[in-house]
């Protein structure tokens, strides 16, 4: 066979010994989270029938699905149906038999039935609907893996990425959002990542659609408030006042700063949530809305049970849709607040109707996402990885030797380190040339912070030369004092 | 959208929260031996370019391989080939341009340049050469990620499944090999699993091939003697007499007790491994065999550095060949030797030359890996997951009340709990009728331990009834008395 030059796929990424530990790390804290709070672990296959992914994530989406070619001859259905005329051909692939009259979409359905997991939300959705029986509701779970999407990549945005969602189905207590916030909290407390969480309720956008008059619209109103990040406030007011939403006279209402809406460039005492909620809910007095005053009450009861460390990252943005247009009651956002990276890492919400489309109907479900290498990003430039987890290997000793007796003489040492936890190594080959400069190479470029060395000396005297590789510090020791030296608590 | 209903691809699984809790244990306790013995992770992508994965695994590979479909107009590239008769058609689609002559093999070249990983191997050896610069070797990688293989699915076999790896590239030191298989049996004596080590070495194979002067035609002895485990030896000894490589009057010398071959139905006094390669040495100078007694030294080596502990469970086998023809010296196989499923449960062995294909000689490597699948079955069919991870939830308290005023009171103390570092909920919803009964239903199908229970009463004298759920033992506790009592040793 030819020599080849290998090359990732377009897109993904390898993870080195140190990216794994750091991703590891990140991963276990949240997990940790999720399973003090009572979260329990699911996982579902890579791979899911197309009839289960089609149609979920809107047209765009389905365009992103990795798509599975059938396996052995997978172009029999196509032949046969193009051979079969008697088939009602609308929509499908030509029937002429010539492949240049074939379309790529209409021919996938006769060649691919898989396709890649796109999230994490609708294989849950699957999942709930088949163990309905045997599932107690309700269902708190937990998951964490890899999802594909056949996206243009770009800085920051890979084909395979990972998703840790939480959710709990089959609730429609305003304490699942409470935990959810606290969750949000208590992990990026711990990671130390500067932060703040802001919340809505899509019964407040809807209140203040209705305030404009504008709730038969309202998926349109959704949809410029959403361009929030990339045209701003004056963007955004501009494209509420072209659709005729706002005009001159009142659009001081929606800008007034008792809501709190930001603007660039000036300066702006923020108001408190309880002020907004106050100012909000006047608005929606007048109007006699509803649905907004139902809306600030569910935030207002959220507010009152959120824990007082964790309230004070809670900011209310009544402009937050995540356009998801799924969500039906609260909405969440987590932003890094310091770093160059100010973006999203982390949202979620309540959606009803989740598994509607799999033939379960009228279950609520709220949950909520960490973006895991957003994350990782923000920890990465701040700096934030704590030195244990920074270094590609858990090796704490390395053994080093001159020649096969001093390997062997190392092994039992090694098997009492190991068996007291440690994590040790021997050098496995036996170097004739400069082998002790080879040999602390090796753990230099590991960061391993200690070297055993074992010379005929250190055999006959039963102990070891143990060096300390970041102060340069050499000691004679035995193998129990190793032990200390590494863990004075063993 | 009409519904649905859902149902999981053909040959995948869900792993709900109890069999994701197993899973994890076996997978932690084999990632915390891995690290302790110096290795370091590495996690590759789920897609691979189609040039890296072909050609590796055998024609029968090339097959399972499950193949992505180029994303947007996919058929463009076959279109424009069948268009083009200028280019070389030799094994390539037909280009009359018509679908019923097209050749699914062929076309998928112009439809699919993707794959789903079929092993960790191919890409640990693409990672390695594309990272040869920034490697120090000998690297010490594990792996733990799931391959996929368009299998046909059956009873224990799966299309997506979970590989453990741990492989050391750029050493050719036998001590490498007595890591390994230390590993071995410091993972199975860990999880409480029954097992032997069965070891063997090419260059034993190649021996004996020599031996019976067949060795022009190793590979054909070597897929007989892979036939074992499906046609027992006495099929084996038929085969290799109908082959020609052994005869009625020298089989007697496979067949003495010294070799220690394992004939079915006969009780037999299992030789010591000592005796085994004394035998075989004998064997080997008789028909000054280099290549046999070369594998014999190595295998002496391995034997005497191996911890005596670790040594007992170490058998030769000298059939074990293990199919894959990349193996150039130690060859072993993990057997369980409890329970119904006596079939391997991991294995690996010495290859030369792995990223040869991919422009890099001369490394030589020695891996093992762990059936995830495997060892789960074995350790639930003999009941040896601990009972802590027996469970689906690892939520210690669930805190029930009686409707919003009990249900607040409880937020406090739920905090405590969980900074102290104890799993626990509070049931979300408040219930009116038989609240307390629909509560403890939960925690018991979730096997919960206790339920600190809040009534008017208990609200007033600032405490819980807890329940023991297991016991039905009921107390009026404080929050810190519950603390102590679910971890004394806070």
């Amino acid at each position: 066979m030819a020599t080849q030059k290998p090359a990732l796929a377009k897109g993904t990424r390898d993870f080195g010994p140190k990216e794994v530990q750091k991703r590891k790390y990140i991963l276990n804290s949240i997990e940790s989270v999720f399973k003090k709070f009572g979260f329990m672990p699911l996982e579902t296959p890579a791979m899911e029938n197309l009839a289960t992914l089609e149609g979920k994530y809107g047209d765009e989406g389905d365009k992103l699905l990795f798509r599975i070619l059938n396996s052995g001859d997978y172009l029999k259905d196509l032949k046969e149906f193009q051979n079969n005329t008697s088939i009602d051909t609308t929509n499908l692939p030509s029937s002429t038999g010539n492949v240049s009259d074939l379309d790529s979409k209409a021919a996938s359905k006769f060649i691919s039935e898989k396709g890649l997991r796109y999230d994490l939300t609708v294989p849950f959705a699957r999942y709930v609907v088949m163990n309905r029986n045997d599932i107690t509701f309700p269902f708190k779970r937990y998951q964490m893996q890899p999802v594909w999407r056949a996206d243009r990549p770009q800085k920051g945005r890979y084909r395979e990425f990972w998703q840790c969602d939480a959710d709990v189905v089959g609730s429609d207590s305003l304490i699942n959002e409470v935990e959810l916030i606290q969750i949000y909290y208590e992990v990026f407390t711990t990671l130390g990542i500067d932060f703040k969480i802001r919340v809505n309720n899509r019964k407040i956008l809807e209140g203040i659609a209705e305030y404009f008059n504008c709730n038969h619209r309202f998926s349109e109103f959704i949809i410029i408030i959403d361009k929030l990040d990339k045209i701003g406030y004056e963007g955004v007011f501009k494209e509420l006042n072209d659709a005729g939403f706002i005009n001159d006279s009142n659009r001081a209402i929606l800008d007034s700063p008792e809501l709190g809406l930001f603007k660039e460039g000036i300066q702006q005492i923020y108001p408190t949530f309880e002020s907004q909620l106050k100012r909000l809910n006047s608005l929606f007095e007048d109007r006699n809305s509803e649905i907004g005053s139902h809306g600030v009450s569910e935030l207002e009861k959220v507010l009152k049970l959120l824990d007082k460390s964790c309230k004070q990252f809670v900011e209310l943005d009544i402009f937050l849709a995540r356009g998801l247009s799924y969500y039906t009651g609260s909405i969440l956002e987590i932003v890094a607040t310091k770093g160059t990276l100010k973006s999203s890492i982390g949202g979620g919400g309540r959606y009803d109707n989740l598994t509607g489309i799999f033939g379960l109907p009228n279950v609520s479900g709220v949950g909520i996402s960490f973006g895991l290498d957003r994350i990782y990003d923000v920890m990465e430039e701040l700096n934030l990885f704590p030195n244990t987890v920074n270094r590609a290997s858990s090796t704490q000793v390395l053994f080093c030797h001159f020649d096969e007796a001093t390997q062997e003489y190392c092994l039992p040492a090694l098997k009492v380190l190991r068996d007291a936890g440690i994590a040790a190594e021997v050098y496995p080959d036996v170097i004739r040339k400069k082998p002790i400069a080879k040999q602390l190479d090796y753990a230099n470029a590991l960061n391993i912070p200690y070297a055993a060395i074992a010379g005929e000396t250190e055999m006959q005297q039963h102990v070891f030369n143990v060096k300390n590789l970041q102060t340069g510090e050499q000691t004679l020791i035995g193998t129990e004092e190793l032990i200390r030296l590494i863990n004075p608590f063993i």
